[in-house]
């Protein structure tokens, strides 16, 4: 199928909350008008089932459902990459078969905490490939403010190289430039297949990380349209005015960077915009307070007015 | 009903492993085969589903099925805890419903990772004490080396005090004998009501934590009858006799608690004891080398040798 | 002395970087540029031996010869702050008497590693303060991303409540701008002392954390000016004008919030700026790239017209 | 210098601990008897300075006088490794020249916290190896439940094998019997050096650590004379009365193996053997409660009583 994701997949492929009823059920007419949103603001794809989607607050039959929906709403017009990292490898299988089958591009694995040692990431993630089969294409999330597990340089091209199907990085170290820099100029050489480099972490340094090489963004940002136009504006040549356009959201951005917190901010703005019908987010997890709402109102008027000023 | 899980409990909580076949499918017979080996060898009662129970490894379903057929087999001889920790309240209300509704006796629940505060903590079990209803009586695991979450003195007081429902402490914290004497000498006074306390961490201390005051055992050693034995010795004022059966035992005692490695070891020796058809652990999990197989071989031997020299 | 901190503090406290020679050799020279430096760009105090300042990599006898320079250079013109965190009271006790005795103006010290629950970090800060006595006033840094000890709002008010001494927050959680608002409206109460707050973490929210009731900013980002600016716009009420200028500067603020790598770039910066002969950290410390170079020139001349551009 | 340290160094490397009178000086006496005491127990080199010893406690004029103190003392007789882990290169530096030229063996170096991949790892040992100099011989120490980093077995081959000075490994990654086994196998072969292999971790598992083909021990247990007879029974063959002898001890090797508690349980133990002068651990440290005291008294009771009845 051509839709896989590959090593030279580009763009933005915006991680999509997982609306939620007041009740906390899934919210599926939400859902339908998220995707369309994400699909208008011209994204180039889609990751469902991360952290961002509360994918552990999610049961098995959840997982499915949402992933099929969300599949069939998109219906081939973008690649969507499912999260399916998890302690059970059989779990893992039986999930990534189940989306692949009914037509997602590829699976995003990040590794179980733990694996401190670069013996344990190569066997972790040898035994990944080996049980998902080499039909499916893997994103490797590099986020180690969460999962406790450092990825060097060296490692990541050794995956790659090692594992065919290990197409795609989603980079979120942080610091975190130089390693981008790195991963760019040493794979697509004579010993290391090109790897397609998409950057999370909220999108805090996507200028910089355009600049060293990144193939685009993968991250939940309430403003996906942001990131498409600083992407197309970057790719065109025109780096001065996309890094322009991305200092007005900034502030934003760095709002929404608050590690647990910025879901709830971005289920709130998505609410607020009119797409999500509740910013309910499951339990246990983060609220806005009273002081959080009025501030969340300055910032997105202040927004706004950046907007109109920018030439 | 009777057989729940009180302030009172006391004895031999055995931790049962979770048979699997070498193709990785859940074993019954096996299951069956150690229930009545666990039961004959008069543990009173039984815990299931935990991390030595690869609960994170299991589907949602599995974990149903486990569940239902152990508390089916055991069929109220002895109370049955079930192990319920997880990132989703909704998950962990629907599994702790579905095992009470069957017969269980109680759930166990560790704090998630992150829950760094006092208040974090109150705010945290007073939701799942919520979701979960005042009818489920809960275990609370304070096991530091696994979740980094730790608990004061202090904040397991308050914690049964103001959540009648918690009634049980899987006391695992590790060094925890001053902490052991503090809850058990601070509770049951005006304030705060008694707390039944089991002592986890591979029972590397049970003696000491016995002399302390400690109720039972609640750990998957591999000789349960040991367990049972120092505990009705130590009742009974045996108190020499106790330690001097358990001193007989340490060497495998303190083999077994290897973190993680100590899983495939236990499952090995229930094997060799006829027990488990297969030592399989599901992936991604620890295995035994060859070096290993000699080791226990020669532990084992020398186990036999020191019982038959004990008076 | 009247120029100890106090609970009414406010304005900036610049953390001030150590100077280093390219040989490694503290460079008490550029170290007098760089408090002249500080003092005309308006900052209310100094902080000195923080993790920014590099005390870990200094002997005690360059702590102490530095912390005496800049006071006596300081003269009494601000407050100086002095860093004394470390796994010794002994040494803290040595440490803070000497420059105390000096001139300085309050000690600042982070918990210990390890310190998991509310008891413990009571206990901890009740041996601090006796060790280095009543007269010693104590800013508390709450810094778990580095320290791995969390402070719930409780811990610090009653912290602040039950040892007099301890009357300075440095607030640098991350996401804490709910954890401030309510030390702010929890503080100054009839049964707790008022404290003052002062921000860290690289400022990241200055303009959030000004509306929320903070006292000021303690960071060593390497344009005081705007720190000082912004702080005093806020106070005299000029609050958009303060987030306005404030944004212009944010991308340099990010830049310079890479945890590590931050040193490296204010170094640099301030060595641009012609304060510090040479931008060397010690070993074993982070150092720039090319690319680095090349990315902060970019990020300086755009700062340069964003700041012609203001109003 | 025939006395350093090299590949083939073996036996037990007793580590001392810092005798401190009650009120909190260094104890120099108290340390003359226990060096007196150790080499009477016919251990085959010491180590100080290390976590068990308070190092990081002492002032670096303290550590100074009581390495050299130590030194003197020992005068040649047997090797002294000193530990000298720490931020700053130059300080490591300072203290390994200083003891190196007083007649150590040897230092001992603990990587930093942080170092989280093999290649932040190679890096670091080699910034170490420069600064120290080629004719400084170092102990690896592989401690990850203290200082958080893991290395590989390929790590420390690569390490070993790339920095000649590299000549041993204290071994207390756990569970680490298959690291052990692996590190004696694939060194001491064509391409990668003998590494001498010492373990730590309270010499929990000696005599399965023995079999392995650990050349020694290197610990501070509070009978160092059961550490010299099990290594030396092993060595020449009597393997099962080495065990067994390991085994009348290991309630108490259980005991001291209570991670930070363990210090305050050694240095009673000393202080009751007539060795220390006061058991004082420095502020701040544990210290042991009346019921300890008490569980002390009985274990060492016990203690004796099987010594007695071993053949």
């Amino acid at each position: 199928m051509s839709n896989l994701i590959n090593r030279y997949s580009e763009g933005v492929f915006i991680i999509s909350a997982t609306p939620f009823a007041e009740d906390g059920e899934l919210d599926l007419s939400s859902t339908d008008r998220l995707v369309d949103f994400y699909l208008e603001s011209g994204v180039s794809g889609m990751t469902i089932l991360g952290i961002m989607g509360e994918a552990q607050k999610l049961t098995a039959d959840e997982s499915l459902r949402f992933g099929k929906h969300i599949i069939n709403r998109v219906s081939g017009r973008v690649p969507i990459v499912v999260g399916v990292s998890g302690a059970s490898l059989d779990n893992m299988k039986r999930l990534s078969h189940s989306v692949m089958d009914s037509g997602a591009a590829g699976v995003m694995v990040a590794p179980m905490p733990g694996l401190g040692t670069e013996t344990k990431l190569n066997q972790y993630f040898k035994q990944v490939c080996e049980t998902l089969g080499a039909e499916v294409p893997i994103c490797l999330q590099d986020y180690p403010q969460t999962t406790g597990v450092q990825f060097s340089v060296e490692t990541i091209l050794k995956l790659t190289r090692e594992n065919e199907q290990i197409v795609m990085l989603k980079h979120e170290d942080w610091p975190g430039l130089t390693k981008l820099s790195r991963v760019r100029t040493e794979s697509d050489t004579g010993s290391t297949p090109r790897m397609s480099i998409l950057v999370g972490n909220a999108a805090l340094f996507l200028p910089q990380e355009l600049q060293r090489g990144a193939d685009g963004a993968m991250t939940g940002f309430a403003y996906p349209e942001m990131l498409v136009q600083v992407v197309d504006l970057h790719k065109s040549g025109k780096v001065d005015q996309a890094e322009d356009l991305f200092d007005a959201y900034l502030p934003m951005v760095r709002y929404e960077q608050q590690l647990g917190l910025g879901l709830a901010i971005r289920k709130e703005i998505l609410h607020r915009r009119g797409l999500l019908k509740s910013p309910k987010v499951r339990s246990p997890g983060p609220s806005l307070t009273e002081l959080d709402h009025s501030e969340l109102n300055r910032l997105m008027d202040r927004l706004e007015i950046k907007l109109k000023e920018l030439p």
